[in-house]
């Protein structure tokens, strides 16, 4: 591969670096992965970053989105991971979604696609207990909002069994098979999938769909 | 196009025909659109056929799954459509996908891909107001889960504002720009990635994947 | 107690009687706490009746519906209970939901209360993995949406840890910590919101909160 | 009422203040009723305070959490208002959600009741499309784990139909009959149930319960 593919992990833990991140430790399994397929990558703990709440592309005020932004705009693979909280995906994953509303409005003069088009997505989620099949539902779907293709199988998670109890590492989660499993799925299919859209990029028009629409409907 | 891309649209209204089904409207506005780009379609109103609750491809007694799930296999592209009931998706699209998971059992012998891997999917929506979100997400990601590829902007729905009130047809819901326009993006990204994993199909191997994972891996 | 309590289980497994189901192995764990409590009870498994799908109350054509609705109107305490599949609440428990929204046309005459206004809700919930924090928050949701009112600590439900594995019953559910303290807190909390609201009924008008509404409200 | 009942509402929109909320003019709609009926109230906009992402009750470095975690204490109804944001709660609501995980360690020494208890549980949900069934679910499920009681009809929402468009204050959205009313069902029913409650307090003695579930449980 002359010019490799790029793979940005956003992890969205609540903790500041240096605390230990199960969510992390998941992560980094799946970039030894990418990495032994040759692809480079690249991990950003959201919350080390001063990323202002809102639903623009710069909050202003030493916002540090943009610069997050500006690697998520070079990625050919974004991988969401992100704790579980309360039966669904944490506040920081939720944030950065909401931070992502802002590309809807940088779409191509010409095609009107967003910029997330052609990317391809998967997810990564962590937590004590149960909720992982939301997080991964809810953050997928709105990825292909946003323009991404979602390939088959590349959600990983790792939850234990009903109720509080130990997390991803201190339960030996690495140990998971069906974890372990599913992110060799997420990596193969991700892989695969971005290298195909590169060569083969989605020609959609979406501003001359939006004026065939417009023929048929109300003003809006 | 010598071999058209067959497309399965499965009505999972509540009502059996000939009941006038607000769903069925809206996806005759895609058929039509998939049509006029040269794809063949088909619709199936799945309460029309005596299909019985259950999770493996045939429980027997007259159920006729078996006669869907062959057309499901046969197609390249699969639209769920459903309308919504307390906010979630309504309990025959459920139905259908409980029904779906009897194919994780019918891998390929060789790459364990399952029978809807290589088929992309859509999402239609339709309700007097809110909830289409949540049935698109859910229903997209388990389609993922089963094999399916999730383009860009493939999901589309009809919902009207806060509370009770008329549905799809009644309330000129077929002349609503933001559907008219997302109807149009899902046959676009859909029949784009139809073809063109017609022609490079997905190559992984799930079965030598699980066989690499359970090198570092507990045993299930 | 001289006038019992009265709780109804819905089992909503999608498995007709005789078949072993792993919510009904939960719910009879209730059952029984429920009756040393001096409450009456009852479980009916709504497969094994013929019921319709809709949102009336009356399907017609033979359907049962109405002979549960009967019962479900005459219990203090209504528990759902339902299997998780696709990370989400099953196909029959969302036929339940969707078949009780035949009962908000049957407002008290004066009051407008709906028929399960006055009642207390819990849920159980069973799956392999994954999935109980969604079923239980939509299906409560949805109860106080229909009348019921949802006390603290009242879901209850057992889940492996992520991906396929044993169900409740096999997999030793039944000596899983968090489920039997949860099932304990939903059964004192059920019973005593009920007492509570069978003494002191909820004396709200919705007609006339209505009535005050529409004066600062375009017509509907 | 000689001591009046306290409403607390925390009003989740990503906006700091000066900036108009839609969220805050269905808030005003809400706390007029209240005061009408002799509740004292109090609004909070989450986002003019410095709160830290975390799940303890003090994440410290200038955290200003615990200042609106004792009005949370203080108060008899809890209102969570938010707007949606890609079909799910915002982020403030989720980063306030997990704040709250903090309180479950708080309990009483006796009871082992959390500081929530006894309290009632209202939502407010704005959004210019979709998504207010699944933000209520979730948040009044979350407030039930956490100790509070939900009766019926207390979720409050406003939606335009589907796709973007305007928002509540510039739709008018303040003479949308399904909102005015829903908001004084909410209104009455938490009046009455926080009254009723702090007259009859749950006794529910979940250290005893557990003590009880651990008889039959294997060790956690």
């Amino acid at each position: 591969m002359t010019n490799p593919l790029q793979v940005l992990f956003l992890n969205c833990t609540l903790k500041k670096s240096p605390h230990v991140s199960n969510t992390d430790a998941l992560i980094h399994k799946a970039q030894k992965l990418y990495e032994t397929q040759g692809a480079q990558t690249e991990i950003i703990r959201v919350v080390d970053y001063n990323v202002a709440f809102g639903v623009s592309s710069d909050e202003g005020n030493g916002d540090e989105w943009p610069e997050i932004l500006t690697k998520i705009k070079a990625a050919d693979i974004l991988v969401m991971a992100s704790p579980i909280w309360f039966g669904v995906r944490g506040s920081v994953l939720q944030m950065v979604m909401e931070r992502l509303d802002g590309t809807y409005g940088e779409g191509d003069s010409e095609t009107g696609q967003f910029p997330l088009y052609g990317k391809v997505a998967g997810v990564i989620v962590t937590g004590n207990e149960d909720g992982a099949h939301n997080v991964a539902a809810h953050t997928l779907f709105n990825l292909t909002h946003l323009g991404c293709t979602v390939p088959p199988n590349v959600d990983t998670y790792w939850v234990g069994p009903a109720g509080p109890g130990p997390s991803y590492i201190e339960a030996g989660g690495e140990r998971h098979l069906y974890t372990n499993k599913t992110t060799r799925y997420m990596v193969a299919n991700t892989l695969y999938m971005a290298q195909l859209l590169r060569e083969h990029p989605i020609p959609t028009n979406l501003n001359q769909l939006i004026e065939e629409a417009k023929k048929e409907s109300d003003p809006a």
